[in-house]
């Protein structure tokens, strides 16, 4: 056995002990007022209501899925029976990387808020520090369980000779596994999110004037709720997902060297199988130092600290990428006709990160407050909601240029230099920083969230200003997470389409041709195309239906809950003059409506309508490949995929950057700004159409985007895990 | 020389001659009052005044490419000189197709109102006479140019051995001179016709409460002309483009079974390269036939008579569909291994004719007036523009699945049936009835521009009360020959796909290999997947940058000429009263205004803006196959083509359907419904809230959506010219 895969989950296990230390720090801090602990404990119930009605269905559909993996596996010859084994273990671990961050992120935000009572760098503290346990919470469970699986069927089967192929193959059901995971998660989680969102701004903000995280307002506590359940668990769930994918997808692929004998000779037969799990293990340890590096000083700048967090641990996976391969593997080979060197492999890394780092710059530039492009969103508003959408449209459709340039680019020169490998390679490079990339992600969720607190607490209000820095830094680092997501998918997904074809032809022993001059390659390759349309559709509907589910319900308790009813009355008459200027007795009407609002309700009505809708979206993506697989062929499977992840890519950028640039662009003309010598603000009919732009953004960016990054990835890791049948 | 050479322009020259009965026809009909003939002069002369300024800059491009083409045939030797020829006449027919058809359509809608005074019925006539000109020049000049050049290089080089693949090399010229024309007419006409669209709804309609095309607004001349720019010019543009791809596609193709004995033996040696063209002659035949049939009785429904003339023509060319290749080919062959049946091919044909009529279908249930998806935008019309708008982009994106499977289904089954052949020869089949296709869409425009002639006229109610009625319906065979034209643009680039790819093997002597499993190929379909997007970003961007130029001219003139602002300021003062009730005073200002508006600098700026911002996307869609060809060789370009085509299908189809969506769901509100027992109607928020829909699909549906058409084309015939250049 190869002390890497030994060494790899105790690097695993560093992740969550760091992971542990950090819960521990954040669980000391004080959590503050009564009515904070309060509200803080209904977001928290309602994130735990949610998580435990989706885990029902998903283990449903896990079992199910096992069960078939497992006639599969007994009944043909190509599946392993312990694929199934793996898969259960795959889905357990992504489970489980998404429980613990719903319930950090729900423990973090409370604490946040009070943090921010004493100052922004103890508040960005509190809340980093949440991240990062998310962070390195999804890679340690990734290492920890990717590694278990490896060494539990790695010593049973043995590396020797076929073995390689066959630890493979169980392998990829740990891929499996967690893909459908993160599939429930993001689906599930994006229409709950916005359902709540749009339902709380619609009935509460713009029917009834209620402020924003205001406590009469029914939906709020779903809207927070939300946050987490969307932007937590998801986007851990997402990055998991990328991250074990590309680790696979680059092991497959490494597995072809095995045979070659510049490896045998140097004694490092498993070199290049190894070395996405050596990059990896150096990615753990550079993002804990990462996270020791994020610090604020005294009125320093949040995205400061956390970029010089993010450059130290880029600056250490750069290394590691320039020494690992020289480490791990002969320097120079040959294999199938192509040569390779091990400075090949390392330039093929440093593509990854530097097109992951190149993409997250791009997406920053088309959504960023201020830049040219948002501007002229803003500068659109003025004739009204649908230039305003237009515009919008128009900048998301033009932002995918440069994405997919860079991505073309870096799987041409990956390619140059390592072949295959290489393209697998670059994306674990690209992902290899995933632990700090992602506390940094999940730090925006959780400032987002303690701002809720802050005004539902009624907070004096330098806190909500010093949560509201936290979080527009937040809202930038999303977008730039988005991004990245995204570029690692295509990459991730890619890699697991070339692990793909191997696979097919290990199994057949012919070499795979999948020729666009074959028709029903094109026609396959045409259906995979118009997938990420039909699923956006899907979320984008569901998101509709649940959204109104929600404003029935708000206008329901306005109208049936007496207390609420003479609040609103209250409130209406009085306008926005202070509460403290009414009267005696309007006051007390006004507090008698505290807490009466039914918050479970609204939690309960988000839950249901997001489970029911992620059912028929899931099924479409794993039945797609299968059917295509089985009737079609692996030719035609590999055309769909093909189709589903370059339109899936550009459909997804669209998405993200569009949905981006109308949040940013509403927040500029919040904010106050003058164009073309008009002066722009908050209520005003420019504001008025860019609420609109930015409605529309809401399920582009949060729900079906995100969704179509886990299309791509998980048809990909089911046509690989059915190629030893289809081959 | 074989014979149907020869008959295949005659037939072309019957089109022309019965288009010319037709004309001649039409222009006998009264002109009605001095007032409709000035306002028929205005929109007649901006027309003309916009196409001169196209051809003025297509003329540049035309005779720089030529040039170029000429150069490139000199000096190397793949290409041959005479390629410029066929390429500069094919731009001719193309230029001189648009011509004419706006010049019909100019004169055909004055008449169309005239007659809209005695009854529907003779309404109808008159504008579906200017379409049937419309449909039969286009076919007519088609055929005529395409079979002249046939002719021509035919008897200049002859149709043994090599000589056909020499003459087929030639005449992919005449394609591509037709898709360039096409591009600059789609493009420039769709930015032209929504800039002055939304110009003159905001200002005119919203800002100033003009109702719809009234003479006080300066933008409305230019907004009567856009219909005939962008739907007439344009969809003519189109749709010649389709007909002259998918029978060179057909006949490049079918040039392969050449040298199969079978065809030597019957003595029917060219019969493959024929076939395409004796449908296109049946098709013609077909369509006048078609155009006899369609008249209304008395209190008939327009809809019917059109659909009656449709499928008479249908009808007949199913006949020729059966019956040619039994005549033409021999009963089976066997090529390269495969074998084909000229029973295949009928199947085939049927197919294609088959697909365009259920992508015909489907479309139109996603877009009428009434249909469930199109009442479900109306529903979330009531909750706001941002509801009404996410609506529209889920039904629009819902909407691709079935087409796309029907085109995935026709592909698979044509292919299986007879081959690549099979897939081009379906294209033919789709596209033979183009004919009468395109009278039935061109009529709409005519009957729309009717009705704003009517409306500036000042003619009774119950007139323009009769155009909308055409134009309702109108607005449906709009929907149609929209989902037609795009899936005879994926058919018909798909079969230049399979002949760029025979090009390719035939100049290099070995098989293209396009695979998949090639990286560089991914990347570049990656690319080709996003261009569409590019493409439509720019068109969008171009229509609102034009459409705030005319907004602004258009608040300029009611500033600064005095009789429009006096004329507003009544207006204003006396609300939504009939002019009648006025004061003599008022109604003399008001009056006095009439005429006042500068419509030719609103033309002016139309054209300009239009012009400028064709150039970057036009240059773009025909540069990138070029680079790409050269730097990355064939297999990549082919990968790139791929892509676009792919993603580009489904784009359009999303944009297509989603803008004729919103359309409607305005229409229906604007109509009263009730919905959920709330009562809709025209002035409320729900209205309101669509018309933001209607303006984000005008730029999707008349703009970026039918550029993409020419865009898949024009890469595919750009790829199969420079074919021997590269491959």
């Amino acid at each position: 056995m190869p002390a890497l895969i030994v060494l790899f989950p105790i690097f695993g296990i560093l992740a969550l002990g760091y992971a542990c230390y950090r819960i521990c720090w954040v669980l000391r801090k004080p959590t503050g007022t009564k009515r904070m602990v309060r509200i803080a404990g209904h977001i928290a119930d309602g994130a735990w209501a949610f998580l435990r009605a989706e885990y029902r269905v998903v283990a449903l559909f896990v079992v199910s899925v096992a069960l078939l993996l497992l006639l599969a596996g007994v009944t043909t010859d190509g599946l392993n029976p312990f694929t199934a084994v793996a898969f259960l273990v795959g889905a357990l671990c992504s489970g489980l990387a998404g429980l613990v961050g719903m319930k950090v992120a729900t423990r973090a935000n409370v604490r946040c808020t009070e943090a921010a009572r004493g100052g922004l760098g103890e508040a960005l503290a509190v809340a980093f520090g949440g991240g990062s346990v998310i962070g390195l919470t999804v890679v340690g469970l990734g290492s920890l369980g990717l590694g278990g699986v490896l060494l539990l069927f790695g010593s049973l089967i043995g590396f020797e000779e076929e073995g390689v192929l066959d630890v493979m193959k169980i392998v990829t059901g740990f891929s499996f596994g967690a893909s459908s995971i993160a599939l429930f998660a993001r689906v599930g989680g994006g229409i709950y999110t916005k359902a709540a969102d749009v339902g709380a701004d619609l009935v509460g903000k713009v029917e009834a004037g209620i402020p924003e995280d205001h406590s009469l307002n029914p939906a709020t506590i779903a809207d927070n709720v939300g946050d987490n359940v969307g932007d937590i668990a998801g986007m851990s769930a997402d990055l998991f997902e990328s991250y074990v994918g590309a680790i696979l997808g680059a092991m497959v692929l490494g597995s072809v060297f095995v045979a070659v004998p510049e490896f045998r000779e140097t004694g490092q037969g498993l070199g290049a199988v190894l070395l996405p799990l050596a990059l990896a293990s150096v990615g753990i340890f550079a993002s804990i130092v990462g996270c020791l590096l994020v610090k604020v000083r005294k009125n320093g700048k949040p995205y400061r600290a956390l970029n010089s967090g993010q450059l130290g641990a880029g600056a250490l996976v750069l290394a590691g990428g320039i020494l690992m391969p020289s480490l791990l593997l002969p320097e120079n080979w040959a294999c199938y006709g192509k040569l390779y060197s091990a400075a090949g492999v390392s330039i093929s890394i440093l593509l990854g990160l530097a097109a992951g780092l190149a993409i997250g710059f791009v997406t920053e530039y088309y959504t960023r407050c201020g830049s040219r492009p948002v501007t002229e969103i803003v500068r659109q508003s003025r004739t009204g909601a649908g230039t305003n959408v237009i515009a919008g449209i128009g900048l998301g459709m033009f932002s995918t240029a440069i994405p997919v340039l860079i991505l073309a680019s870096t799987i041409l020169l990956a390619h140059h230099f390592a072949g295959l490998y290489g393209i697998a390679i670059a994306a674990v490079g690209m992902l290899s920083n995933t632990g700090i990339q992602l506390a940094v992600d999940a730090y925006g969720p959780i400032a987002d969230n303690a701002g809720g607190i802050a005004e539902m607490g009624e907070l004096p209000p330098e806190v909500r200003e010093r949560t509201d820095q936290l979080d527009a830094v937040g809202n930038t680092t999303a977008a730039i997470g988005k991004g990245f997501a995204i570029g690692s998918a295509a990459l991730t997904s890619l890699a697991l389409f070339a692990a793909y074809t191997t696979a097919c032809e290990t199994a057949s022993g012919v070499a795979l041709k999948i020729e666009l001059t074959d028709p029903s390659v094109v026609a396959a390759l045409f259906c995979g195309a118009m997938l990420p349309f039909v699923l956006s559709a899907f979320a984008m509907r569901a998101v509709g239906r649940a959204a109104m589910a929600m404003i029935e319900e708000v206008r329901r308790q306005f109208r049936e809950i007496p207390e609420l009813n003479a609040a609103l009355a209250v409130m209406a008459r009085h306008g926005s003059s202070s509460v403290t200027d009414w009267p005696a007795e309007d006051r007390e009407t006004f507090e008698a409506a505290d807490g009466k609002a039914e918050y479970a309700k609204c939690v309960e009505i988000s839950t249901e309508s997001a489970i029911r809708e992620m059912i028929r979206p899931a099924l479409l993506a794993v039945t797609a490949p299968v059917i295509v697989g089985f009737l079609g062929g692996p030719a035609m499977l590999g055309g769909l995929l093909v189709g589903v992840t370059a339109c899936g890519v550009v459909l997804a950028l669209f998405q993200a950057n569009a949905g981006g640039a109308w949040d940013n662009a509403k927040k500029m003309i919040e904010a106050g700004i003058d164009v073309d010598g008009e002066h722009l603000s908050k209520g005003g009919d420019a504001h008025r159409a860019a609420v609109v732009g930015d409605t529309v953004g809401d399920p582009f960016k949060d729900t079906s985007g995100p969704s179509l990054n886990i299309l791509l990835k998980l048809m990909a890791i089911v046509a690989l895990v059915i190629a030893p049948m289809i081959g």
